[in-house]
């Protein structure tokens, strides 16, 4: 076929203008094959099953972040707030933070004979878990939690859990504990903040503890730790300026102390409080009574002995989910079934 | 002139593929005109006059931020802390927050019998400010700010700064507190964080009555303010829940207890610390001394009594500038005198 010279400037422009439409985003091709592709927005939480806990969350981003929406919540205000044993990595057999006490008592103890003295050590080196967690805040952990937490400077805590975190490993799954997080927590974390909001850690265990590898692990920088701590001494030495770690003004991150230590470490209410025992029942209460703003509560339930852990029903256990699940209903709060909500617990190896 | 078919054809095709390139962006037509514009980029610091101290932080800027520097510091460790009475807003002829203060026990005491009779709030309302500020921690104003400061919600304080804000005018200047911020800082801190610094007001003031305010006053958030607090008390009210300031465990954000609130509420070593009196000596050593990182220190030296106050120097004043000044060389810390280089004070009011 030949072409009259004024078709071919008629096909030519055209090409043109399809070229122009094209690169400007005016005009959009697709083909279609067999079997048709169809690109979908990537799920923000693949190890999520679908279910109403899931869906409680993306409903809820959803609504806060929509600019029309009436809900809409802007980016500064969009506080998360998670606790960490049990709710972004595992609590048993110990909180891991009692695992490192543990092992610094077994490294120390031959060498130190006053510690080895203390009737909390002989407690924990005798595995009498009882007796440590006797009281209502645990007083023989906090005890021998002092005893390897104080009297060092900030750094030689660090490179201790540092040292440690490269050894120790889970006696349950074998793994370095740091790798032990929860992959549909660690994809909440992300989605949270891809929606614009600035993610905190408020837990019962130590800040200094927390903050060596929250920021590797979580994604959660220093500064958006909190945690339970006591107060450093500053001494300008000869090597440089350090902070000495004592136990004075001690603060334990815990129930009632979880709201405290948000006002007093975020001073703003969170929209959105994830936890998974009674000691969180108070910042879950926190976060969702009465907040002139939209909020999220969510409970992670230990439902799952076979690839993780069933033990929060126990009224006797450190991680025991009573008073919130019980409350839950009430208030409207998102529980999370690990067993069926969950396609995966934790990340994979390979 | 009448072009041949074959020309038109080689122009339409020309034209559209003119038209794909400049639309997909791979061409730039740029037109030069008289006079030529030339770009360049907008003066950071303008209310900042030429010398050592302006240069010693743009070259800090630089050397900390070019990717290719030996000195190059990762976004997440770029953290610079500032004082903040004194170094981004007066504190004379009293500090703002005892101003506060002032003006509350004044409203309060006619009210409240037994707010009046307490010595310390007589001394107050009497304008004997040498009896609130004997004691290494100013005992007196901290009794009296502990008065005006606890046994309400931190919702209702907040009313209450709120309120006094509105209405408080500063006694040489006549102006709302809030808007005697310091010009040239404001540059450095919105300089800072375009740069990727995180910055954080590190003060002796209180944290709650400052983060009323310093989000809109200095675009720094709630949880990037470090204050002097105490413990609050969450109590579940019918009303919702609330949190009720207490004097327990007071921690006075001053002196050596800068770099311990330094560490307990960011937990990182800054890398750039701001401040303008001996009470900034410790937060100064801490960053500059034996940093692994490169770092900045500068001291705001109150030199201009026209346009503000020249106090600093004075043993007795509670801005005393002695000891920090005296280091300022031996440590290579920046000193900026107000008077010479700064260009303006406060912000122009039109």
């Amino acid at each position: 076929m030949k072409l009259s010279p004024k078709w071919k400037a008629a096909v030519y422009s055209v090409c043109g203008l399809l070229g122009w439409l094209l690169a400007s985003g005016n005009l959009a091709i697709t083909f279609a094959e067999e079997p048709r592709v169809t690109v979908v927005a990537a799920d923000p939480l693949p190890s999520w099953n679908t279910g109403p806990a899931r869906q409680s969350v993306i409903d809820f981003v959803a609504r806060v972040t929509q600019v029309d929406s009436p809900d809409f919540v802007p980016v500064a205000e969009r506080i998360a707030v998670f606790d960490n044993d049990g709710t972004l990595w595992p609590e048993n057999p110990v909180p891991f933070q009692a695992a490192y006490v543990f092992d610094e008592l077994k490294r120390r103890a031959p060498k130190e004979p006053r510690l080895a003295e203390d009737p909390m050590v002989q407690a924990a080196l005798a595995g009498n878990l009882a007796k440590l967690l006797e009281g209502e805040h645990h007083d023989g952990l906090m005890r021998i939690a002092a005893l390897t937490h104080t009297g060092m400077t900030t750094d030689e805590f660090k490179s201790s859990v540092e040292a440690w975190l490269a050894s120790a490993r889970h006696p349950k799954f074998d793994t370095p504990y740091d790798q032990l997080t929860y992959q549909p927590m660690q994809e909440l974390l992300r989605y949270l903040r891809s929606n614009g909001f600035k993610t905190f850690i408020v837990s019962g265990g130590g800040a200094d503890f927390m903050r060596v590898w929250a920021e590797r692990v979580y994604g959660i920088p220093p500064e958006q730790v909190v945690g339970s701590s006591a107060r450093t001494k500053f001494e300008l030495r000869d090597s440089g300026p350090v902070l000495v770690k004592t136990l004075d003004h001690l603060f334990v991150d815990d129930k009632g102390g979880k709201p405290v230590g948000i006002h007093q470490f975020i001073g703003r209410r969170p929209i959105a409080c994830f936890g998974n025992s009674d000691g969180d029942l108070a910042m879950l209460q926190y976060t969702t009574i009465k907040n002139p703003r939209p909020s999220l509560g969510l409970i992670v339930h230990h439902t799952d002995a076979e690839r993780e852990y069933a033990y929060d029903a126990k009224p006797k256990s450190s991680g025991k989910l009573v008073d919130a699940l019980t409350e839950a209903t009430q208030r409207g709060w998102t529980v999370v079934s690990m067993k069926d909500d969950w396609k995966t617990i934790f990340p994979s190896k390979n």
